[in-house]
């Protein structure tokens, strides 16, 4: 049964608790005023929006530190859901504890493994503090507040320290500036047009399609030259594993474009000459 | 200091306890007469050999369900520790307990999170047994013998139940016997002679490399131009992101060839011309 929504707001699945970093990549690409359903598994995600549970759904796909979410590639192909938005969200992390609590009392750290693997210059200053591994950033700082903690503190977003009502006691404490997470909106296919059309008119935009080559020597560069020799800017490249043929791969392109330009269209029709399979997972503005 | 090697045999080390399937592909690899070196970590497993701990290592690279092993890619490209060999193991799951406990009395079942997922086609149809997560396939077998448990059993491989006295009640549980993975052996730089030297003189050769492009449209597509324009095909492309710079990539790539052939010397000639970066991270007969 769909949730209901309060006032006809749009509802929207991410994964993790609230205040998770894709909670605050969902107000980016779909407005403040959506009404958030968060869930625990990417699956769930993909799953509730397909079941008509929720209006829309927001997916990390890449990290500039991890690399992609190989997982929500594989759910793209499986779910018929389109792209409709993109969006990056640069990863800050910050030390939260209940109000009152001094940094001076913290003892032990909770937050998502990759979270504390990412603030490791500021463990090595405050050895003092034990890194204890929780599931998910947001989480720990929900768990933090709940229990009352008097020595324990959590990595997550400032969004999370609000709707927890944390206080921050170190901002920004990650070691690398350049921890950027790119995330997708997705819909159900009669959405798409709805949802692109709040886009800007001069927006620049994006293609993301998904296509198997035929095993023989040069396929994956044919399939490349449908780009090259139309000028066409890939993005991004992804290889998973074909299931069933061992040693084959699926490939995942991202390019500049909309499907409508001619020089996409025809492009898109000379991969599907060259492919085994080819399908388009939505055209979108691209993301700041 | 080196871990001493009876009689010397080469010192060969793996993640994962005694009994992992990197154990049964490093006996593929380098022979059943290896000392084994089980380490908890992947970075353990490349650091054992940079600092002449072990004489070889032994890693998964790619398994066809669930893709590469990323961390591993990371690695072949910080350390720098040539890729003298490749095989591939079939991932066959076993159930197995204690000897004298009957299939009747096991009601938990332990074993790593994706070994349990492989086998769900049996978890239905045996609606009595719980999964529990362990952190490790082989590591779940010892557990279970060590404790003496008489209502638990394991999924690992025959080779675990072999090491720590298990009787295997169930054989090849997995849902998809197309579950293979890939495996890289290493050694350091000095030592690939006389590694490859054991080579069949017939064998097909594979070599492994890692390049970056600048970022302007066309050039994946002129990098692969180098080998497609002389022949040579490629066995599979794995894109990372390039640490420092968002939205960039690192490309590994896999050819069929000998870097001492024409061919192949002219076509990383040419790659190198286009590249910002290249690094060839080994080349090793072809594994079966």
């Amino acid at each position: 049964m769909k949730r209901k929504s309060k006032a006809g707001r749009r509802v929207v699945a991410f994964q993790g608790e609230r205040g998770a970093f894709s909670e605050e990549a969902a107000r980016k690409l779909l407005g403040s005023g959506i009404e958030v359903s968060p869930c625990q598994r990417f699956e769930d995600v993909f799953r509730a929006l397909d079941l008509r549970k929720v209006d829309a759904a927001v997916i990390p796909i890449e990290n500039t530190l991890h690399g992609s979410v190989h997982e929500n590639y594989d759910h793209l192909l499986h779910f018929h859901l389109p792209i409709v938005g993109e969006t990056s969200v640069r990863i800050v992390h910050n030390l939260m504890a209940a109000p009152g609590v001094p940094f001076s009392k913290i003892r032990r750290v909770f937050s998502h493994p990759v979270a504390l693997n990412q603030c490791l210059d500021f463990f090595a200053k405050n050895p003092q503090l034990e890194k204890v591994t929780s599931y998910d950033t947001a989480g720990s700082a929900k768990m933090v507040m709940s229990e009352g903690l008097t020595d324990g503190a959590a990595i997550a977003s400032s969004v999370a320290a609000e709707i927890y009502g944390a206080r921050i006691l170190r901002r920004s404490i990650e070691d690398d500036r350049q921890n950027f997470t790119r995330f997708f909106a997705l819909c159900r296919p009669g959405d798409a047009g709805r949802f692109i059309a709040r886009a800007k008119k001069n927006a620049q935009w994006k293609t993301s399609v998904v296509f198997s080559t035929r095993n023989v020597p040069g396929s994956l560069f044919r399939s490349l030259s449908a780009f090259a020799l139309r000028d066409l800017n890939l993005a991004k490249i992804e290889s998973r594993p074909l299931r069933g043929k061992p040693w084959e791969y699926l490939f995942y392109l991202d390019f500049i474009g909309q499907v409508d330009q001619p020089e996409c269209r025809n492009a898109l029709g000379h991969l599907r000459e060259l492919a085994d399979m080819l399908r388009v997972l939505g055209c979108y503005p691209r993301g700041d």
